[in-house]
């Protein structure tokens, strides 16, 4: 017993759970590989710009609360959150409209975190989550993981369709499975763009109630709105107004401030959030007090939302730069909605036209980083589509990526129309 | 469809996953809610004393980073960790005599999130983790969240038995249940302070191989070691060089300089990493790349091992100033090891006493803080028990609290020696 048996290696892997199987590297990990190297124009990853932050208070503020609050700062911190961020985050979430008791909220590192804990605390094997299609890749990760089955629905200009959820709720029943959960990122979805009207929300609202289906809204980007000064234009009210008993509010600053700060947040039913506590503690024991302070004094001390709007104004003129690229490069056949608000822009390709593999070699090969549009399906669908992020990327450069992408596209699809394979 | 019924609430809890029934508050939250009352002396949290870290130097190192290192540090990082951190885990690592590939490491928001992506990982419904009798409660929270079976193993001086280690595989054999994973703190465990032999290491190690029961190694008191200048002790070799095909390490900075940054790691064969790095994504996207670059550089900046060589004398004289007024104050039938290392004493109370309802209610209210046993057991077991923690309470405080606990216990077993109930 005392000497170890070297003959065989233990092979870990087999000893696995069957969730497992679902945390397999990214298909798409040689293109972040890439997004590193100066002479490649990466519309791929959707890093907000931090480059007009307010680095001089950010520095003061740090300074602040190392100087004079490191004691807790440093130390462990509750489960829930701090009461000053939190009074913070209240703020953040009345400019949405909504209106939150502290009670309700749950501080954890980054939106994605509290996807997790919520995913963790509905699914069991085999029930299904509702989302569109397509569908942010992080959130589908995690439902995968949770071994449920996801069923992603075909949306128009509104969102979601209340037919393709009562089709949806059909399939279950025949299956067998419980429709847990529906998916949703309201407002200039990633990767869509698409934000859901208020006549569709509260269509969907009272259908998932119905069907006892339990809707998570996530916002990162309702803040990152192109719309303002449209007249005639108003926001739609948050699901979690039309429906707080059943709706669970996702947040973040990720979007808005840093995302490497990981500071996000659930607003969640009281019995909700009852067990996400107990789930986090498990999950990470608390978020970084360190990072609370310095989010909840920036939030607090920094005129942010005009830094938002200074941001917002870059972003859109950015979209705008993209959208009028793509129209000078690409061929016909691709399609796309002008963006209104967010990060990315959604290109649907020809039939014919695989997104996924040569295309994407090609691309890297000249020097331009998209997402394939597989990477936001979990059903092999989306192959003759694409996203394009243009946060993060200046307008000369958002010109020159366009034009290397309408070149390779150009090729290939007069490669398929003159009897080419893809 | 356009408006809700709201004639009934929708009772979200009902839609709950059925691991939800795990994460349930905590029983001992009230303990916790008073640790911030100046007027109660707490030695229940472990938390480590942060007062002598080199707050000039941290001051320093922050606004360093925010100032020249902002636009990374406050967007979004790798999932699996920065570079100049990993190079610095490797050489706390080395302290600990393990020889790693920095392939091989993934960062974390603390150790804690480590262990949530293992027990993911490895954990279907019904699978049976091992572990010693008593064990760390955030580690039994996230086995019984995977709805894993723990079975919490007798030890001895020198650790988990191979004979508890040989029971429990047929136990498990007889309820058909896989074992997959054995978690063991090794060094000045948590709650029992006990460190396992070098011989026990190599028997469990074989042990596990032969049974294919993957090792999780969680070490987070290792440098927390009073034993340095004690002759002929020399540190046993950590589980990961004894076995590295088959163990997982899990390290944290949070006892060696703060909990507060969230920052700890696991270092696992190939084949384990290669899924916690996704398993990671899906949680969290990444660890806090602010929170790395400040833990990077005050690893490669600050002479922190004096720092924690310091603090060791500090927590050694606690621990021996607590272990005094023990012998002083608590009455005969108490029994408890006066500490090697760590933060924690584990005391074994008379059989008919019950630590965790009225004993604890009186200790409340006379001003003294401790965890019931019961909260280190998932089975009921540890009721005659409690854990102490030396590690943030100077020694006069130790002292009084120690009185405050022995008039307590005294009065409890006087009560139940005269017929009195418990």
């Amino acid at each position: 017993m005392s000497s170890l048996d070297h003959t065989y290696s233990p092979r870990l892997n087999e000893r696995f759970a069957s969730r497992a199987k679902y945390f397999a590297p990214s298909p798409i990990r040689a293109v972040f590989e890439l997004e590193m190297n100066p002479d490649v124009i990466s519309l791929a990853g959707g890093n907000p710009e931090l480059s007009h932050l307010p680095w001089d208070e950010l520095t003061r503020i740090t300074n602040d609360v190392v100087a004079n609050d490191g004691l807790s700062a440093f130390q462990y911190g509750t489960t829930v959150g701090q009461p000053e961020l939190v009074a913070e985050i209240q703020k953040i979430m009345a400019l949405e409209g909504i209106d939150t008791d502290p009670e309700n909220i749950i501080v954890t590192a980054g939106s994605q975190m509290s996807l997790d804990l919520v995913a963790k605390l509905f699914l069991n094997p085999g029930d299904t989550v509702l989302a569109a299609a397509p569908s942010y890749s992080g959130a589908l990760n995690v439902f995968a993981g949770m071994e449920a089955h996801v069923d992603q629905l075909e949306g128009d200009e509104e969102g979601i369709t209340i037919a393709a959820i009562e089709a949806a709720v059909e399939r279950a029943d025949e299956a067998q499975s419980d429709i847990k959960l529906l998916y949703v990122v309201p407002n200039f979805a990633n990767p869509s763009g698409v934000v859901m009207s208020k006549q569709r929300r509260k269509e969907v609202a009272a259908l998932c109630r119905a069907h006892r289906i339990v809707i998570i809204e996530d916002n990162p980007y309702g803040l990152i709105d192109f719309r303002e000064d449209a007249p005639g234009v108003e926001a739609p009210p948050a699901l979690r107004t039309i429906d707080p008993d059943n709706v669970i509010y996702l947040g973040s600053v990720s979007k808005t401030f840093s995302p490497g700060i990981r500071i996000g947040w659930a607003d969640a039913p009281a019995e909700v959030h009852a067990s996400l506590v107990p789930a986090a503690e498990a999950s990470t024991l608390c978020s970084s007090p360190l990072s609370q302070s310095i989010a909840a004094a920036y939030l607090r001390e920094v005129d942010w939302q005009s830094v938002v709007a200074a941001n917002v104004t870059m972003y859109k003129r950015r979209a705008e730069a993209l959208d009028a690229a793509l129209r000078e490069f690409l061929p016909a056949g691709c399609t796309w909605r002008t963006p209104e608000g967010g990060f990315f822009l959604w290109i649907d390709l020809p039939e014919n036209i695989n997104a996924s593999s040569d295309l994407l070699d090609e691309a890297m090969a000249e020097g331009v980083l998209y997402i394939p549009g597989t990477a936001f399906f979990l059903d092999g669908r989306g192959r003759n589509a694409l996203r394009l992020a243009y946060s993060q990327v200046d307008e000369l450069r958002l010109r020159e990526g366009a034009r290397r992408l309408g070149a390779i596209l150009t090729r290939a699809i007069e490669g398929t129309e003159h009897g080419g394979t893809e």
